[in-house]
């Protein structure tokens, strides 16, 4: 017996993963562990894609609605989509099987702000969670749940669910035990509080989670790494992206409009992200902090260059070797970071009060500042709105950065109106691509286009955004935010007809 | 000398408005009170607007910017409009004048957040204040001053300006003096902190402004009413709209998802709103609190019929009549009603906490449940997004309402795809036109569409609505939320070509 599991009551839980899985029958909601491909359980969601295909075969039906923190990893969200197993998804999805399920209209998607999950599932009308699969790295003598590489929203499902499966993953550096802060005072209203965090690394919390030991129903002992890809080096657009940013926060501290070691910034994942925080690690800023969502590679790094004093966040997402890296050395890194629930890493009163510097990715911009971060030409959805909204209209300043084109060239990211609008106009003060930056705060919708298209556009998409705009201002129904609606989405379909924007 | 301004030092800073106006001059920014048509100067812009004209007419330039709350009245938005008198405006506007200006391409106007008007002033980046323009009810002998019908951005502009100029408004009831709760514990991160408020009824501040005497530079005696319209009588469709939404939250309460009590409601303003509160007063639920940004006539009422126990807001929003009535019995109603500043009456930490039920209005709604709340065809500006993105957003249940038509039927409130988007799908839970109740939470785009044709659209409109739904499901790019581009706002298109949406 694994020695992962000190409280001796619950031995007789342990089974094997097919097991387990066969307790999920047809129509059941399973809330499971997973953010940003960390801590997302293993051997059960396989087990049961394997049992889901097998029912399918023998022309039983059998699906059931899939919640979780975030994106799990393909052992899950891929080997359920693959078997057709998944009804209902949410709050968020980055598979690309489940992907082309959703978009085929084959499955329902749910894209949620990633700090309301929990507290839409307790307020109910979500419908009743059956069973929870929760990956943890241990089990302590007095029953506490010691939490793997994120932790989402697994404190709700283990509080909510009929019947509680674990995978303890003894993979998971035992040595995480003390980084996570579960904080437990929440509640419904009227019976809500404030919640007494200040500072990112202030911990309100307790480091493990309680449960119900009578609702263990299953506990399936796993020895797997979390599944994530490499990152890529930054290319040179990334790092235009990146200098452009650093520039803005020099002048920002320059102007006294921001303190000189920044304020807790707020970092989405990928490689612009990690562009941004590469450039961060050789830039003037000292003594910095972090209260953000995932703790990806950049982020290690410039814990380890001695810039960033703490990350608070509520999952890991890191490339293989980072992982093996943190997983080597987790008891030096232990003190620097911490990882909370996602009502808590996301909350809209903590983002206010710290003050975050929210820097998050985007699909399209619209020459106004509205952005469109999840549907690709308007209806197809890539990953989903995650926390994005949660930072964007909280901060304290609102960054959203991009390449200017995607595809060749045959897509810009600049167009006359986003085909959806998933952060609008005022939760966009900054607009960033490698072509320049648009401060565009306390500039008006007119004033907001001229410096879109001027700083942001691709050179070969300037002309006919500067054409859109003037033909507007002198068709449009008001000149407010003006727009020519037989026009707006023009680009849209002209991509979907022909492959590219281009006339 | 009016015994309205008890501090013998200020009384020889006494003056004509013409004398205080004469204080502003070309290019100043210029922080006025004012929120819904409550407690903004009156005197002051007239004799402002004069001047400007006056000073256009010599060949001479003369524009100003105006902060305010909200909106404001004839005598100020009108006539500095009439005047060509305001280079920017924020952070909202109703006033025709201004919109026509606006929307002529003639005036900026920066449509914000409510709740982040004063954070943002303090940040710096909107450059600095130089006059404040304020209504106060009274001074004290100590010389803190009292305010009037509306709280708004007040206590911020009177920090922030260089030079304050006060209108002593004795036409406001002296029993004001103790119904305000201003706030002194906000400031800019890293030293912000709770705000300690947990029940609607805290007062969590001081019942009067704090000003530097110093920086006063001139005050006017005035005695005039806030030039507010009178409400029309709820007709049909209002009471329909009333009917639907009580019935879902009877439901609510069934279901045990609502205290009985509800939780502290969030109104805005209008004659659908006005229903919706005479309809409470009616209605099955007692003890009931408000949390909102104006108390307008039907919130009077609720109070009077004993079925709500408080309303916090920042400003009122009265009819001439009840205006009246108000005042003549101001000291009854003084301990039930709150009046703060906006950034804590708006402010996403308490509504998240307090966990309001936010009822809003809106142009127009799309299948999937985006909302308009702006911009009619997308580029023409009505009123702003005042505070309903704060409300919408934090809510527990975020509630949209509207008549399924306008214009005689030309204009369909529901829509393939909405023009502008100022409120995301995630953040409109529920929909509600006389035609029936969307409850979209816990749906998947595609399911919300079924249910807002079906139960919202109007009938005239539903083939259509479902035609379309079913072209986008066989044709769009993807079918999370299914569109085509090339027809989504041929609607809007239409009725600007037509003046009709109808084919």
């Amino acid at each position: 017996m694994s020695t992962r599991i000190a409280d001796h009551r619950l031995h007789r839980r342990v089974t094997s993963a097919e097991e387990a899985a066969a307790l999920i029958t047809h129509g059941m909601t399973v809330g499971m562990s997973g953010f940003t491909g960390s801590g997302y359980p293993k051997a059960v969601p396989t087990a049961l894609g394997k049992r889901i295909e097998a029912e399918h075969a023998a022309g039983r039906p059998m699906r059931v609605k899939i919640w979780t923190g975030a994106s799990t990893g393909p052992e899950l969200d891929g080997a359920l989509a693959k078997a057709d197993g998944i009804e209902l998804r949410l709050p968020y999805n980055s598979d690309p099987i489940a992907r082309e399920r959703i978009n085929r209209g084959e499955m329902d998607y749910l894209d949620m702000h990633l700090s309301q999950v929990a507290p839409m599932a307790w307020q109910g009308f979500l419908g009743p969670l059956d069973v929870a699969v929760i990956e943890v790295t241990g089990i302590t003598a007095d029953g506490s749940l010691v939490p793997s590489s994120s932790v989402g929203n697994n404190k709700t499902w283990l509080d909510h669910a009929q019947g509680v499966i674990l995978e303890v993953n003894r993979w998971q550096n035992p040595a995480l035990e003390g980084m996570h802060d579960i904080y437990y005072g929440t509640a419904l209203p009227p019976h809500r509080v404030p919640i007494p965090l200040v500072r990112p690394d202030d911990r309100i919390g307790q480091p493990t989670f309680r449960c119900d030991l009578d609702r263990i129903i299953a506990i399936v002992e796993t020895d797997a790494p979390d599944r994530n890809l490499p990152f890529t080096p930054p290319d040179e657009t990334a790092r235009g992206i990146a200098a452009h940013l650093l520039d803005f926060l020099e002048h920002e501290v320059g102007k006294g409009r921001l303190p000189a070691s920044l304020l807790p910034i707020q970092s989405g994942v990928g490689n612009i992200a990690n562009a941004v925080l590469a450039g961060l690690a050789d830039g003037p800023f000292h003594d910095m902090t972090a209260y953000t969502e995932v703790i990806q590679d950049g982020m290690l790094d410039l814990l380890d260059s001695g810039r960033l004093r703490v990350a608070s966040a509520t999952a890991f997402s890191l490339s293989p070797d980072a992982a093996l890296r943190i997983n080597a050395e987790m008891a030096r890194y232990r003190d620097r970071l911490i990882l909370r629930p996602q009502e808590i890493s996301n909350h809209p009163e903590l983002i206010r009060r710290l003050g975050c510097i929210a820097m998050n990715g985007l699909i399209e911009a619209d020459i106004y500042g509205n952005v469109n971060s999840t549907c690709v030409m308007g209806s197809r959805v890539q990953n989903g709105i995650g926390g994005s909204g949660d930072f964007a209209r909280n901060a304290y300043i609102s960054i959203f950065m991009t390449p200017s084109t995607a595809k060749g060239g045959a897509i810009s990211a600049i167009v006359p109106q986003v085909a959806h609008v998933d952060h609008i106009m005022q939760d966009v003060a900054v607009l960033v691509t490698e072509q320049g930056l648009a401060d565009m705060r306390g500039l008006s919708p007119r004033k907001r286009a001229a410096l879109v298209i001027e700083n942001c556009a691709h050179p070969a998409y300037r002309d006919v955004l500067r054409d859109y705009f003037d033909r507007a201002m002198a068709g449009a129904y008001g000149r407010h935010a003006p727009s020519l609606p037989a026009e707006a989405l023009s680009w849209h379909q002209r991509f979907m007809d022909t492959g590219t924007m281009r006339a």
